[in-house]
């Protein structure tokens, strides 16, 4: 039997600022990672977001990115490992603390835009995020692109992991994002998402774009909520995962 | 037997910038109130604070304030009760998080500033930080000026407090602190200041502005440790309590 | 022969957070307030608006605003004389450099939210904030609450000065707005809103909240441009305007 | 006749937190850069540091640097031109408007800590900062690295240029400064720093770390103001100077 989680970004409004329609594609998804008021949200946003993902079963994970709200997060900030592991701990607690007064149970963590990018790519930032984790809960599932050096950091350090993979984005032979200036990047045709879904799903790999083979875990599949078509997508990719029997769940530890 | 707990507001440093004597006053102080990066702190303040308390024994608080760092969280803002309850619970987790990474115990919340003070003053923002807390963790300890909103307030929501005097500020008739840009606001005579302690810890009272006596039940003292002054003051304070057999001891649930 | 001036708050977008449509309200108006940064805005934000007004001749003012962002500067802080001052000199400042690098001339200074409410309703405030355009530039335009402090201080300074009037809400007996919460504050039926501007344009009042009548000069209507009707609400004030044979024209110093 | 300018980082407080001992430099030097409020300073401060500077007939300049408070613009923060444009367009304006507030005239314009050497090393970015600089006002100098991107794309746009030398750092042989992690990348030696002054002065070169020479104009040269030592320095630098019979004098356009 085959499963997988759906996970998206939530609770990404600020102030009198709107992002994407939360209410309505929280009932199609499995995961919530919810931002941490640094690069998106509020802490109004943050209970309105927890309490919307409690009502709907969603499992909740804390969304650390970078201190960069003008620049949503996908600047890359040079930090220090140690600097990174503070700024994770601050927000993940702070997160937290919504899941706790609203009578839930903090899931996952999962970074954010340049954030995620710098963890998955450097060793010594991935350690310092999964320590931050694991000091603050070790029974939190670290959410990572999927063969990064955040997977196997948070492995090291013990925590259950999530591997991530991108139903819609091209991948490099060596099994890192294609970035997003290169033809290929980004996918469109429904029919190729769908075949790429079910590949990593079923048999853990993908085509790169060289035409070889990337061997993948899939444990969750993100799904973005900020484009106009993000529900669309998501109800599509649930069809396709109903009808090859695929079981839609949340990550268990 | 009488016994009273010193608390200091800690961690007010700011990325280069620098703040008070910390690691001198940490020593000789029963709770720490540390700053949640709001009007002061950053992450990695908050860590180091939260470690230096541990090491000396001090029982840590969550100390929220406004968000106005160029203020210094002393400029009262016009907020909703909604909104400081969602202020409170991102700060106090934020907090929370690096006491639990290092292994310790949230032991009570003190909000700073103008915060503390529209707290006090005001019922239903006083009734929001209350639930603020007892969301998040009903055992924690609400630090507040004494016979103040905020006191009733926690009460009435099932959480433990404590009263906070202040040993070298004149008192109004009705228990409120003169406001700074009066005479006699500040006390700088020690001998005066350690009579006030005495009063209050053992009578539990206080000559207010007019002669007039206000009764308050004094849990804690409020020892500033940003002026140069702080340790002197604090030593001298610490040697009074001594001859007058007093404990010092942190408030207990 | 009558005039008046429209003037629309624009430019409060933020990063990746989107405001009103300012595209299609920038041809209809002849004056925009353009945000400068704290309460709403960012530095590409005020450059596109900037290039926008120049495209279709409007009249550029700059915007302040506390700096508050998630509270999208509408909520009251406490400001020394002093600190207002300075505030509007950086902001003035920031949106100056725009105008000016665009090859522009800035116009006018109008506060937003709570600062402008603080700036109408406090004569020491006003006259900070008259102090700091005065200090920039002599011949900005202060737009002020018709009857207010801020009118008087910017005229004591030796400013131009536009009054300003709002179409679509309440006004109390002693000319300030009525506060939103209560009924009646903002007005909805368009035939009473024309019938309301032709009045305070063309005889210089308005009737109040208990039947009374406001003198009030009327140099310029404020439109408020983040409602879904906005456009639609200022098509039909150009039109009774134009059949008024008022003219819509910027203010002149 | 020799000449040389001596500049300084002025204005690095912030709200409640100090920063170095500016009344006591500003005396001591020709050129001081004042922080804009984005990784230092704030509107009070940046006002009260332009006073002084024009009390002591000091040349002043924008200090812009990166959005960062608590990393004090000393992290890389990965923009593209066009936000970097916009961003110095916004702090060189709201430094100036308090320069023209005080009846005083800009005189140049320095990047701050990472900003500076993004824009040092990258061509895009050092253009796009030239050009914010010339749109607003084209008599502006750019204070630059000696031999740095940033000092020929000024020149490109037809900008006066500074040339920027350290008196205390190591240089590697392309003329960059040599990283602060390498040994021998900050002088200590009071008369090593001398003579490599006298020599970056009087023959534009300097010894490389491997021995080889560095040819550099030397218009200007950095002096510390934020450490214990900054006044020592400065008053051994103004000796030396004086001994070499080398002007000390701001850079003219």
């Amino acid at each position: 039997m085959w499963k997988i989680d759906l996970n998206c970004d939530m609770g990404e409004a600020f102030g009198v600022y709107t992002s994407g329609p939360d209410a309505d594609i929280m009932p199609l998804i499995t995961s919530a990672n919810i931002a941490c008021g640094w690069h998106a949200g509020d802490p109004h946003v943050m209970r309105k977001s927890v309490e919307l993902a409690l009502e709907h079963g969603v499992a909740i994970g804390a969304h650390p990115g970078h201190a960069d709200l003008v620049g949503f997060g996908r600047r890359s900030i040079r930090l220090s490992p140690a600097e990174l592991k503070d700024y994770v701990t601050y927000q993940v607690g702070a997160l937290a603390a919504f899941v706790r007064a609203a009578g839930g149970q903090l899931h996952h963590v999962k970074a954010h835009g340049a954030l995620y990018n710098q963890a998955a790519a450097d060793a010594d930032l991935a350690r310092a995020f999964a320590e931050a984790v694991a000091a603050f809960d070790e029974s939190l599932i670290v959410v990572g692109l999927a063969n990064s050096h955040l997977i196997s950091e948070a492995k090291r350090v013990g925590l259950p992991v999530a591997n991530e993979v991108f139903a819609d984005r091209g991948y490099l032979p060596n099994g890192a994002l294609m970035p997003r200036n290169l033809p290929g990047a980004v996918l469109h045709d429904p029919d190729v998402v769908a075949a790429r879904v079910l590949s990593m799903v079923k048999e853990g790999r993908v085509q790169a774009s060289d035409g070889s083979t990337v061997q993948l875990e899939a444990d969750t599949i993100c799904v973005h909520g900020d484009t106009p078509e993000a529900l669309k997508h998501l109800q599509a990719l649930r069809c396709v995962l109903a009808e090859a029997e695929i079981d839609i769940i949340s990550v268990t530890r």
